[in-house]
């Protein structure tokens, strides 16, 4: 950060910043130039501190250099972080597809599509148990029931379960069942629940929120990993703009810029960030083509009869085809897909 | 809501939508035009149902037209809701000022300011002892510790308090202190934290989510109202947009729009909506003149050595500068200012 | 402009970097600080340049801090333009009241407009002869027969005439009409035009791009004030953001940033700013509280039978009663409106 | 569009509203509902006509259904609009790569660069003459002087041109030199300038204004199409949003959404997309893959030494690789490069 102190600012001025700065238990190191002074301010910044030394008398501006997060950079952390969670690396060289319905409904339902979306080559299954919901007169998940349900289906299919998790008193519940702990959008700075998820060990997906800036997004990366937890993910999932022929406008430069800026894998969710069945293809193949590290797709067995986000939801046949598409886009960008089950056979 | 049938649509479109209608407890009228069919929905629908209608085969769009929140509409209760406490009543004649410092550091600094707040005409002391921070590094409040002292100041000037809540685990505790629960714009769409403040009987404020429509806004207030807790006011604290010079947008115009739209009494909070100190009185000044119900203004003994947000914060002297500025405009607007301590003795 | 270089930057880096600034005209002061190297650049910059340093090895970041418009800033002329007009001053003492129809449609419509909104209190009669529309299906406008309509209601009424300008071609033959000349929205950055109205004599309202910051707004005016005209007025009519309940955003906040910012006169539009002729009152009286020193207000005689932006124009009444609202807020800010046709009988 | 009449609404509202669309040259049908009367307006409406309309009394919302844009439709016109330049042609199987320098400087300059990336593979040769600036102290371009060095460069290389247009006025003369008129992102509603393009013959790449609609951006193409001119191509090139680590955001989603909504090619920016050259490739790579038709790069043989936008310029190693990169990425959606110089001889 860097203090710059107005043309005609005097000595008192100087003292009075540079006493904020050792207040803030931070270090001020002064450089006399021709017209302006200007003060390096040497130590661990956030973003508020801009405000707070911009107010002082004699100060001119103040301009951050430094970024305010640490663990969750790639400055302190050269190598990628790779998470594994059961035989799947997530952040490595194969792309991960975590796939399944938004809300999870009925076993028949999860089980269905647990099996298809395995067959056609995912690797993490995904469904909705507790759900956000903008009206309260609409449905909001199943609860423990929709985890049981979940479980069930790991247990058939193998697959790892991702699913989110609305409250800090539910951490516990929902870390018993599921494999990896979703944060969603509209969570993205419930900093006690940050907290909360960042006292298990349990891997955590932290969705981008809706009108949050990349730094703010790596900031809350920075609340779990500085709990300890540094199995952390990122998923980019749209952001508000004045667009609305989409739902969100997916911010396909966030993940070479998340890429470059940190260690963390980024996973892609074309589903919510367009809102639209028929744009999650083309948008899935942008994603891992930009750098993603992973997709994560809704399917339901029958869209058109589901309770949640049935318009962004592929059905088995436009999934099956998403995953042939894939193919050759990811190995286009020097990355392969897991083997699928039928592979596995062959060898 | 509207169902517009594609032009070459069938039979069994047809069929299938108003099955579709039915299964979610709702009724479809059908109207044939000449050239397309609309179907009717009648009942309580959500913005989701959207979705979920357009997806179906045969329909080419869906249109809300009646509003999905009810309680908090203007259609459903025609007169404004005033909320009392204390002697203090919000959203009648008389404009609330709610002042106080962003964030309770020491005693001192809380009594210096509730007493100085109330000398100018403030009627509530405002005062974070639960802090959201963008960063884990910083400050984060001083907790129950902050309350205590909060609840001193109010025993010492009689203010009201109201103060916010982060986490629905601490709602209980929060509310045994607090007159008013704040909840503030990060947690606009914290569901579990609405309900548990819907299930208390302290009067909230809902801060406006960063990026959240007024519909949004006005559904959330929904999850409070529909747990049987009718004292919601709304605060509109600025949205983000791409404009960086300001911190926030301060949406005036979303003043008038929710008091056509709703029957809960609106606040502005010029210090976060601008976050730069110098524009608070005129943004303070303009919200007044839109019809806000209240102010709500971040008064500091020192701003400069503030551990929060200092540079939105008022001076002792520029807090009773915008007093004395507001007095001509609320009269304009046929509003009133309360009594002052020095008014009453005169009575 | 400050350029920091990184760490690890080499000698050679800091000589590329000292080259690069000579090359463009500036000149590079070095500061050693204990952890980096600081050059502060001197001269007029500008926003590209920041592009081209950071681009440079050994470049950590390019911060601007001199601000790169000159002529329209508050540092290079203290006092308040104030713009003659006839009898009317714009950004004096007196508030400026531009009222009149969207688009001139026929001489009665501007005739009966031209006489009703001089007798409430308008000082500048506007009507639009040239039209941008965002379809080419719709009207656009009469034309030269429209600005001769304009023309004779300035005959019968006395009140100066604003009107829109599309083209640099046009410049010559709107000139000849009216008495300022208007720079829609959507023209903000249509360089060749502002050449072109710069070069004229004539004052000119330059109205804020739907998505240009303040700055960008500022160098837009910089263009007209560089040709030699320094009769320019500035006009806030909302900005587009994600809520869409109204039109636009009226960003009230700034009308006090570029009062502080700049010397030149600042015009709100509540009228495009919003969308709604319901919120139309509440956000100008919003406007003048927050220190507008004039508004443009859209008036009708039969809105519903207007050709363009009939649903935010104001009836005869509604007009009345907006200029009998705005007197108190005027006073309350202490400005004035300006003496109204049967007041100067009684002088 | 639909017009949704209220419940208590009269019959004297219904005539009302039908003369009104009478008036406006449609026809209105009315579908008496059980809660609510609805007409449907036939014929071709415009954006504007939603709010005339809306305006009336009795009238509770008005819907538009059809879509405001006809020539620009994929429903006028179902096969995909293919533009032939030379050999090259648009919105065909080959991805088409447009690149070049940003702005036009020295002979050397654009003779380097035209060379280079036809030897890598690019088909078009792009290079700005007219430049707009943000302020008016910046390089503004070389003018006729920059045309005659691009038609050199053609001359040279055999690759056609694409060269901005600023301003009505020049139209002719630029088009006597280039194969593409360029309209940039601040001219997109620069309705004059439209008109005039859609006049000449010559093809036509409209930038996506950087606060567009889909909608506004087709509505624009439609203003070129109604002259007659049917050889158009539209450019993304990023909208702005809250986000600032990127100078704009690429909105990738919107290239499958005008695929679908129209018949005409689709380029898309990266480079003044994302504002960094290290973001161009993946971006560039996310583009193919969600169906662009076509790559504009910008290319300089000294990024650091440009006159404007160096930032986000690729050297030529830089655009080799991408070259490279893109190959497989083609391949993987089906569609081709074009042969390149090389692979000529061979043949």
């Amino acid at each position: 950060m860097l203090v710059v102190m107005k043309k005609g600012s005097t000595k008192e001025d100087l003292t009075g910043v540079l006493h904020k700065i050792t207040q803030s238990g931070l270090n001020g190191h002064v450089s006399q130039g021709v017209e302006r002074t200007v003060i390096g301010v040497v130590g661990q910044t956030y973003p508020e501190l801009r405000d707070i030394l911009e107010f002082l008398p004699g100060v001119e501006e103040v301009i951050p250099i430094s970024k305010p997060y640490k663990l969750s950079s790639r400055e302190v952390q050269h190598e990628n972080t790779r998470i594994k969670v059961g035989d799947v690396v997530i952040g490595g060289d194969e792309l991960v597809v975590i796939a399944g319905p938004c809300a999870v409904e009925t076993e028949n339902q999860v089980l269905a599509t647990a099996k298809m979306v395995k067959e056609a080559g995912a690797s993490i299954l995904r469904g909705g148990a507790f759900k956000p919901s903008t009206s309260p007169y609409q449905f909001r998940g199943l609860g423990k029931e929709g985890l049981e349900i979940l479980a069930l289906a790991r247990a058939e299919t193998g697959l790892p379960l991702i699913t989110e998790v609305l409250t800090p008193h539910d951490v516990e519940l929902v870390a018993r069942y599921a494999d990896i702990l979703q944060i969603g959008a509209r969570n993205m700075q419930n900093f006690t629940l940050l907290d909360e998820v960042g006292k298990t060990k349990k891997p955590v997906m932290l969705k981008r929120g809706m009108s949050a800036t990349i730094q703010e997004w790596l900031l809350s990366a920075e609340y779990i990993l500085s709990q300890g937890n540094r199995q952390v993910m990122l998923c980019e999932r749209g952001i508000r703009t004045f667009e609305t022929y989409t739902r969100n406008t997916l911010d396909i430069s966030a993940i070479p810029v998340v890429k470059k800026l940190s260690h963390l894998p980024v996973i892609a969710d074309p589903s919510h960030g367009t809102g639209k069945w028929y744009l999650v293809t083309p948008l899935a193949l942008a994603a891992v083509a930009a750098g993603a590290d992973g997709l994560m797709i809704e399917v339901h067995p029958n869209p058109d009869q589901a309770l949640k986000d049935g318009a962004q939801s592929l059905t088995f046949d436009s999934f099956q085809q998403l995953m042939t598409q894939l193919a050759p886009v990811v190995s286009s960008v020097q990355r392969k897909l897991p083997a699928k089950p039928g592979d596995e056979v062959d060898k």
